[in-house]
């Protein structure tokens, strides 16, 4: 279900890394040619690109990218040639220190990637900034985000399909009385969502529904303006259905005057690999609108032709 | 500084397979040639020998041992003969179930094993028990130990030389405001203890002494009967002083009427390979009797032998 679309007959990367160099030269950039070339290329192969690159012409291509890109074009540009995992880790080094909704973009990380995935993110953080992740997590954010991020960042669920009912009713009952006794930071709650691997979690929220009438979503809008409240729905939201989190995340992004253009690089760069296609029919049958026609009208320029492309609409 | 003894020609993995399997049959086993293979090969040519035996004769060699051996010399030899992210994550399940003092074979695993030894226990555990290990941690666990646990089993520290001095200082500071309020589970000592790298910590407990007088460990004598407290202090020696932590598991295993096996198989099939030597020297510099005779005065039989021959002291 990932949106990127990679041709059949891809060419040699030495042929690619010389049209990109050639991109670079004389006056002004060829940023068709960039678009042409690294946004339909797979993860794998961007690498490669950069091997090559970086052995012909003896600099990095992210380096000569940051040379003749700018703004948001360029920030989408770079963000996408990065192996996930690497990209990974620096935009959970950004969202750390930023604080604030830095918290979502840890969130996401958190809860959307494998296991695996969110192990080689941690690998990435080591060698590029020389602490761990939760390290800085747990220095950089307080209070009850903290308390739910850090195990969420640290964990390495299981991924097997075996489900324990016996499990799931106990555990649904301990959430509802802690949700009832509005004890929503509580230590068993945070162990429950972030321990239990994701088919455990999800018998356990049906359960819960079955069982006391409210999906548990629901039971936790008792404060609208409580924000770690808000925090925890899009926790479950992310585990349970993620599709349905970043409809919402690029429907804020694109939402009113002005476009979110952190929000919207990110969702199209880390999903279009993975899941975008269904992240884009959740937008057109919550928005009555295409997501491409939303980001059209949204959008202009280069960054527009490179969210277009990921989402694997060409002209 | 391992004690494990390897020959410098190694036989043929086919020779060695081939022997234990001779070993085995007829009446009786021969249990000199199973310590003389298995106690002098490394965790490398061990999986290959099982492999081989296994493709050789149809049968696990971990199953085979177990036909043949019995009571401490069986669990040793199985122990050891296993990979040591297998291992770990064997006695990481039986700790995690057994509750009580299991609680302090969690913390070696956590503390004392490299980040990516940790991590490969982790991925083990999946394999081996369909679940996190984090997971039954946080399910059989609660309270203090829990809290200090949980971070601990999951935490991928940063294990390079760098340290930040002053941060050092202002965590020092941290520490010492906590354990004047008897604040030993704070949220902030446990963040300290359980995010920062070896290195790091170490500066911020050398700057707790010169700066305030005593080791952190003695002030935190407080109060000898709060078990938590003597939890909080085995962390601390894990992590700064590990060949002193085992050194203490040797003595109290050893030490009085009857042998807790358990706690010596564990220490010298773990470590074996790491940092015996080390624990070796320390025993002696603090019961000023040798750990080998220690050993021979406690134990007997095969079971001492297998002890005797992975300290490297045979006849």
């Amino acid at each position: 279900m990932a949106t990127l679309s990679v041709p059949n007959h891809v060419p040699p990367v030495s042929e690619d890394s010389e049209r990109l160099r050639k991109a670079f030269e004389g006056w002004g950039t060829d940023e068709a040619t960039i678009i042409n070339i690294l946004a339909h290329r797979n993860a794998r192969q961007r690498t490669t690109i950069r091997q090559v690159y970086a052995e012909t012409y003896g600099e990095e291509l992210l380096k000569s990218l940051e040379k003749e890109l700018s703004s948001d074009f360029e920030r989408i540009v770079l963000l996408w040639t990065l192996r996930p995992a690497e990209r990974d880790a620096l935009l959970a080094n950004e969202a750390a220190r930023k604080r604030g909704n830095g918290v979502y973009v840890l969130l996401e990380l958190a809860t959307t990637r494998s296991s695996r995935e969110l192990f080689q993110a941690r690998e990435e953080y080591h060698i590029r900034f020389k602490r761990s992740l939760e390290e800085d997590v747990a220095h950089y954010i307080t209070g009850d985000y903290r308390k739910l991020l850090v195990p969420l960042l640290t964990a390495y669920r299981y991924e097997g399909p075996e489900v324990n009912s016996s499990l799931a009713h106990s555990e649904a009952k301990i959430l509802r009385e802690k949700i009832s006794e509005k004890a929503y930071n509580h230590e068993e709650v945070i162990r429950i969502l972030t321990t239990r691997s994701k088919e455990q979690l999800n018998a356990t929220l049906n359960h819960y529904r079955d069982q006391f009438g409210n999906a548990i979503n629901k039971d936790l809008k008792s404060d609208p303006e409580d924000r770690y409240l808000t925090f925890l729905r899009a926790t479950i939201k992310c585990l349970t259905t993620p599709e349905k989190y970043f409809e919402k995340v690029l429907r804020l992004a694109i939402k009113g005057l002005g476009t979110d253009e952190e929000g919207l690089t990110r969702v199209v760069v880390t999903r279009a690999e993975v899941d975008l296609k269904r992240i884009n029919e959740e937008y057109y049958r919550r928005n009555s609108v295409p997501l491409v026609q939303a980001i059209k009208g949204d959008t202009s320029g280069d960054y527009e032709r490179m969210l277009l492309a990921l989402l694997g609409h060409e002209n």
